[in-house]
């Protein structure tokens, strides 16, 4: 895990420097060392601390004394998120690069959160989706779980999910649960995506493991729930989860609650960098 | 060009695939062909449309009969953006990261239209920051122009920005941009960021090419101007430029506007790939 | 998935040539062509012909006239599995990689054979497990497939196992269950392995989903047999699964059998290329 | 050499992992230390401590009070092979890789001790191929060694053996020992492989550095032997070297024979890795 | 910095090692320590002390009491330049990369201090071009500043230089300065290089950043150096920079002489390395 | 080796553009295209044309009509090495790159030549040595035998040849040459580095395959060559190895003469690539 987190941090400052900071290289003593302080500039809940931090480390900045606020933890305007003595060369020359990771996953947890928040008190979870970054999946994913949300499969490979257009393919729900059950191995279950309750039927009686509840109206998942009664199914629902929505989806007594835009559509949480002389 | 969008679009397909696709391979004929189309499901300015290509070709989906909207193109809600044949089974697990790629940078497209139409009729750029996405700068920074924005330096190496940081580094404005001169090679210009206008004239009097009024109250920045009157020094001002408050900026006379949020903090543009029959 | 082989098959070559054939490059003609046959010593199944004819592609051999028998197929001493024609240069470098892989997954395919063949009119599969020979399990496990087989998950992250190292680490079967089920996402099931009657009950109380028997005796497997009738629970034997054991193992009513030997332990069926003037 | 085994079982690891280990990261407390014992269920030669120890390594399982056999040391059924404490997460992930070389490369060591015992003795040594197992050459040729064997070329680039196929292709013995002398620097050595007695003699008078007598009955390998006494050129024998014969073959006074099954065909021996709280 | 030479010097240490030094690895005792001093046979500026070290360290030599002159430092005829104590095989596994780099690089900051000493006393500095040793260009780039030299743009990317070619292309030098300084990022300066005193005017007309004085006699340059006067303008100076007409160009008044030969043909300095029991 | 050069080129572009050709692809059409002709401005032997065109394919430039002059013809001042035609962006941005390779490898040819030139009549070839440019050894001793010369081991695994340190730390020549010859395989030849003629009688009779008299003078080096007449041994000189000195040097009889100043100290030959309008 470390190591994946080094991997992406280091393409990203790759990607951000190119072959030098050449700001920084022609003006900034080789040896000076500097105190940085990451202040909050809107409130929320913290997220990439770990890539922020990797960030310096990867420039070899030498850090000491480092002290921050744990993944997870809310914060306030204004806050002091982290503190640390550094090289100076190194700090400026990776301050972008750590801030984009902490500010962009900051802002998922903070969605994250305000899903949370809104079904509280229910049996049921906030789960994101595939719709993430590119590249930084596992950082997003993690920052769904510092905002109290849960996850979903990880990648194609982990997990089989039937949706709308597997079925138009094969043309029948039950032949496409037989295939995808028969064609792996016996540690996986089956879950589909359905829009009615025709083939919430069809998907029951084949006995898929989970079913997902696509776009539904209010009224027609709680039927769905109560189809299932006493049936050892998992059931979840999916689109247009919005906050306003959310709790209402969540009440009709499904498990899960999935929401694209917890990563799709998170705004990044405002912060900065400050650098004094130590 | 065409190849650093294949790694990041390969990067990307594996990111969310892990080693196969289990639903699509258990379920779906290997040899079956089917038609996708791409729908909007909002209004926005179209971008992606070559990784959103990229994704199917990487997977060997064998397009044919590609249509497509332009990058940069308007659309509108339940526009048909693209529609090819292909294999189905290349089709299904490349929807995903296809569609991530498109929604995202169709968003960053659509933010930057909108800053653009503020400023209309000024002779004042929208230009976007550092501030993208982790491995995907490249494709963001294409989306800002597609949206009629233009771009600042990509990396440390290719443009010498001089920010508060360096300057409370050096301790001197005169001084840390004579080392920036001194330090690169005669291609480059120098260019500072300022906060207020004692600073903007100490960069001024040494001859900074590029000065950056940050977070200046309109009437500041609108001093600094009339003070750069004919002298050869681009000015450029940047930090809370919302929409409400770009046109008042742009007004001030500077020659760019830099916005960090057409990349950090744009939202989705929700889409969908539907499948038939072919 | 073609992709894949290439890359080993490539990684392969790079083996056992090094930087190039002194041998082939030094004595045969750049130009010439030659007709290849690859014949068999021994009777067996066949596997390994994509990462044979890739070994060929990769070293450019414009391959002609490709005619071979499919992976799965049987063959006896001396039959032709396969002719083609191509560059001599890159057939003689390209010879012993090519051989190396199909001989030995050839092995893992007729030794797959012999343990289906034992269980046959039995309901219980045959499959392989992860002792794979390290960079080539894809290969290995497709070799399973056409020698008759199945297979167990391909990682560690698409299926969860709880094996005897992990009870002893957590202390108690119906806790290390629950964390299992609530640790990873809903479209994975819980597998177990036990090694006694007293864990096997443990285990199908706390819902486990998968329950594999380890090492038991086969009276004792028919006991957990007996005891898991009525209940959606898969049920596995594993250990000690010999030629001539693996019958009564199945009789016992188990849906599989794990056999690590098809992969640690088959012995290379012996192949050989002969190449002509052409 | 450290660095090229780190390489190797790092992809073993990565293919064994896919991204995660699911099952010991939701069972098994973070920071728990375990102590873990590497036994044997089986006798034999001990080979591939290295990549055994370096799989808990690449985990960070913070290894301490490490010890183990070393590799080429005699073992019994039950006998401890080693022991030490580490993280019990890093343990359990590491654990099958770790086995999965030990496993194997022991029994390419013991098979080879088979062989090097029926040859004690005479002037003649046992010495393997390149029908190894792909990407774990190198491995395998220390296995070898450790077993009491030697090793051939260890690719196309560091040795020049001409074979059937290129005697095939060139046509004439004489002229394809000409081009590889000349073709290649003077470092190198030409060796070639022949399977009857007047391709032996017109080997020999070209002067072959090194002949390898292929396939040939015993008495055809004694007259070989006699031809080529006097003359400064190493003699080795190929083909059929089963446990039964290869005294034989060795006893005509060859200085090599060469056996493809020491790697190709040797079953791992059983080990288990127990694990307990520490 | 220190890791893109890392790189840079394992992959040079892969090419001259292959897979391993046969020689030391089958003569030299494991553990067995040395001292090794570094000679020179000739005179000049020392350059590649990093690469030099780095490669004794990447073989793992675990260098002690390492003493070294300084990159830059001017050396004598038979001066030890460098002395350690180290792992006597690693030592004589990278003894050879080591040279080669160090050699190399003193003989391009060696060329460069003559072509400096050149122009003492007028305000001109030489600079570097791009016509350097493929891959090192890092490492040669910095040789020239070791012998008193500057550079000029490192990549395509970091500076714009419109040539000859570009303007025969476009067919206009006002235009195609125009669209180079539309078409890109506002830090970056406008280059070009013109061969007569028609382009000169042109290009000064259009106000490019800098000019480059192509092939021109003395006499031209003197002219155009004229013109400029009172501009704010660079102005370079390129094309037949020998060692015996580089004073004549640089007292034209241009700010800069480019010179091909510092990294196309300096002739490497004879170094050696001797080591001795310790 | 196609894929070999096509790597080194690959490597080479990267180096030189960065991310892209800033100058280029502002100013220049996208689907422009040139013809483009290479000219030498020196006479010399050709070689590099390989990395040349690679270097434009690289680029995508769609080459036509593509005429060239073969890697070992020699060529005159001012004469057309190669024209093609292709796309404008491409070629201009390749074009640097591909001129350094075809520059300095010419030059490698060049030099060789004259070296060969003056041996010639006897029975001694020239050949290189490991004292090439980091990265491009292959292409270097491409370019000694288009320039008419040999070459020695490419790498430290490819060619035993034990030095002088060597020796020093073994501290016996006999056993030097004792533990080389049995710690490879039997295709290896054992080669030494001797100073002096007590040296070499040791190595003499110790079995050496291949002697090199290391820094002797003329006579020395033909009573070494008299005293290992009717003995099958390769003799080679080397050290102070002059285009002066050089045929004294095989005029001794020794068997091949190693030349470092090949590739430390070969001057680029001058060429340049025109481009106008098709």
């Amino acid at each position: 895990m470390k190591k994946s987190i080094e991997k992406i941090v280091s393409q990203a400052l790759t990607e951000d420097i190119g072959e030098e900071d050449l700001t920084t290289n022609t003006t900034v003593p080789r040896d000076l060392r500097c105190r940085a302080r990451l202040f909050s500039k809107d409130e929320g809940i913290l997220s990439g601390m770990k890539p922020f931090r990797c960030a310096f480390e990867l420039m070899e900045a030498d850090i000491q004394d480092y002290k921050a606020m744990e993944d997870g933890a809310p914060f306030g305007k204004g806050d002091l998120l982290a503190e640390f003595t550094g090289n100076a060369q190194a700090v400026l020359t990776a301050e972008r690069t750590a801030l984009n990771f902490v500010q962009r996953l900051s802002g998922v947890a903070t969605l994250t959160a305000q899903f949370v928040e809104k079904v509280q008190g229910l049996q049921c979870r906030i789960c994101g989706t595939r719709k993430t970054s590119p590249m930084i999946r596992q950082l997003e994913k993690q920052a769904i779980v510092h905002g109290g949300g849960s996850n979903h499969r990880h990648t194609l490979f982990n997990g089989i999910l039937i949706k709308e257009n597997h079925i138009k393919m094969v043309g029948d729900i039950p032949e496409v649960i037989r295939r995808a059950a028969e064609g792996t191995h016996h540690l996986m279950r089956v879950g589909i995506e359905v829009t009615n309750l025709d083939e919430f039927d069809q998907a029951l009686a084949a006995s898929a493991d989970v079913i997902m509840l696509d776009n539904m109206d209010i009224k027609t998942m709680c039927e769905a729930v109560r189809r299932a009664e006493g049936r050892k199914v998992v059931l979840e629902a999916s689109g247009n989860a919005t906050l306003d929505r959310v709790r209402s989806m969540a009440a009709t007594g499904v498990q899960f609650v999935s929401v694209g835009s917890l990563t799709h559509s998170a705004r990044s949480i405002d912060m900065t960098v400050l650098i004094d002389h130590v």
